[in-house]
């Protein structure tokens, strides 16, 4: 950490009460690891849609812009990063859109270059999620961040490259370069299995342009939890966030170029964006293993807590699995902050 | 922390999207402290009112009641806790009030007894700040709570007993036991000194009911820091929360009575809730000394960063002190979990 100051990071992403999605993992990820966090929260829900059924609201266009003009007016907008995760509409994508070029233009330069972390949250395994006109929001703002984490299918959907293979990926991260001109990709969820089939292992693939707009890539394999959690994505974007950062600041200077782009003679696999990457699904591999090792015990005793009622109409299935598969961030917190397992970054 | 779960901990207050009040603070302190914590924000305000401007909207009553529903309805309900803080308006403080008694009545018992820790936001200084239907609101409430927090002027509107000096402050804990059953009392600020006068060192005062609604006193005195905090109250609320329930279950079997309460035997410096602020105390002390050492540098570096339009204009004085005087959290993860220097509960 910077001497005296904590790095100031605004995170964008969804709000639950109980569990731990979207800002709920963000603020306490980026926290946990010395960032001084700014939570604007898109909704706030009672707990996560996987469980079936919540409650709660969203938060319009309009008052993400009126929380951001708050934010400048109180001279609250000194930020040294930006994540944005889940945004309820098209219309909020604008907004955060606006508000996070406005931020580089502002931030820019000294002390350290201003650096945007999208998730373009639309959807996953061949489905969109989201509104259709979300899709486009998200294309018309990619060429303002500085790096992007899209899923294998928000990849699709970006780049317009169906990805099969492993060459049909790296033609969507070329495009991706070409397109878009963002200096980093990280496709967060590559599996080439046949649906149905269960892989034992799984892989990100990354890339951090070179000044041509070659890609230079690097692939981390790490072993699969045969177990669905929530989460996972937007774990994955607050920790990315936090070691981005500090592996570019490993690099002399590095931290003032546009984008945190490093010299083109540094191959794929020596990039910061392939360290910062093995630092984080080390946390996350010790943090799945550690929730899937937990959950039965959370379902023992959630159904042994149920009332005659409640036993009675014999539902439920669906939430128990949900709240046992929570991510069991705070009871792992060492996980985060110094994990002990290795993954390496390898060339394709 | 209990072997397998982390206690669950619902925290009721306001969010600000930057900087350090409500559940900003309450659930950094008590995840830091190995807390799950379910954070229903009452309001997401972009910065604290003590700004001076802001921007952000308020939770109606029916959304609170929403929210709790939701979580009945995932099984999200099984807390060991609520902690409740700024509820902005009479109508969310009994849909506060419902939810907390419902919640204690379905946790009860096994494996140990429910526990509210109410902080009864109302007003400072001789000022009330909330809407005057809010008073008598919670008034209505207090009985169902387990420990409340007044600062000196909200003791007074709830006992009714006028503060001037030891005696009288003494009066009025008696009243709260008496008028309310409330098991467990904090005065968190107290002070006799003349209006306009800073005095060297500050007090809390602190009683946990024998069972004959006796009073059992103790006093802990610290050195003041002469600056203005906003949201001191809601971090000593977020910690004794946590230091409560670590000194009660120190006590064999404590925990499984109702309200926690000690043994007629236990005197009040002996008592749980005098370890609980003993250490609280000791980590707000080193968290607010650390603030003010950097509060300079903050002004420095915001007043360098403004633009030649912000400089004209000449204002933003205030918006300036409070970025300043932001609560270092983050920074100070250490004096939270465990802090070095050490405050003892005396007798009065």
């Amino acid at each position: 950490m910077e001497a005296d100051k904590a790095p100031r990071v605004l995170a964008v992403a969804s709000h639950v009460v109980s569990g731990y999605v979207g800002n709920k993992i963000a603020v306490f990820a980026l926290q946990s690891l010395g960032y001084d966090v700014a939570a604007l929260n898109t909704v706030q829900f009672s707990n996560h849609t996987g469980y079936g059924q919540w409650t709660g609201t969203k938060v319009s266009a309009q008052e993400i812009t009126d929380l951001y003009n708050g934010l400048c007016h109180s001279y609250l907008d000194d930020f040294d990063m930006m994540l944005s995760g889940y945004i309820p509409s098209a219309e909020a994508v604008v907004a955060v859109g606006n508000m996070a070029r406005e931020l580089k233009e502002k931030n820019k330069g000294a002390p350290s270059d201003f650096f945007w972390v999208l998730d373009p949250v639309m959807g996953d395994n061949g489905k969109i999620y989201v509104a259709e006109d979300v899709v486009p929001a998200y294309k018309g703002l990619i060429e303002y961040a500085d790096l992007i984490l899209p899923n294998q299918f928000e990849a699709e959907l970006l780049s317009e490259v169906k990805i099969v293979d492993m060459e049909s990926l790296k033609s969507a991260i070329q495009a991706l370069h070409d397109r878009y001109r963002i200096p980093h990709v990280i496709i967060t969820s590559v599996n080439f299995s046949r649906p149905g089939q269960s892989p034992s292992h799984l892989s990100v693939v990354g890339s951090s342009m070179a000044s041509a707009g070659k890609p230079r890539f690097f692939q981390i394999t790490f072993p699969s939890i045969d177990c669905y959690f929530c989460g996972t994505g937007d774990m994955f974007g607050a920790l990315i966030t936090a070691r981005m950062r500090e592996a570019v600041r490993a690099v002399a200077g590095l931290i003032d170029r546009p984008s945190w782009l490093s010299d083109d003679s540094v191959t794929g696999i020596h990039l910061p964006l392939a360290r910062a990457t093995e630092k984080v699904l080390a946390s996350m591999h010790e943090v799945l293993a550690k929730t899937r090792d937990g959950m039965q015990s959370v379902v023992e005793r959630t159904k042994a807590g149920l009332t005659e009622e409640q036993r009675a109409s014999g539902t439920g299935e669906q939430q128990i699995e949900s709240k046992a598969s929570e991510l069991r961030l705070v009871q792992n917190l060492e996980s985060l902050r110094s994990p002990s397992v290795k993954f390496e970054a390898r060339p394709i």
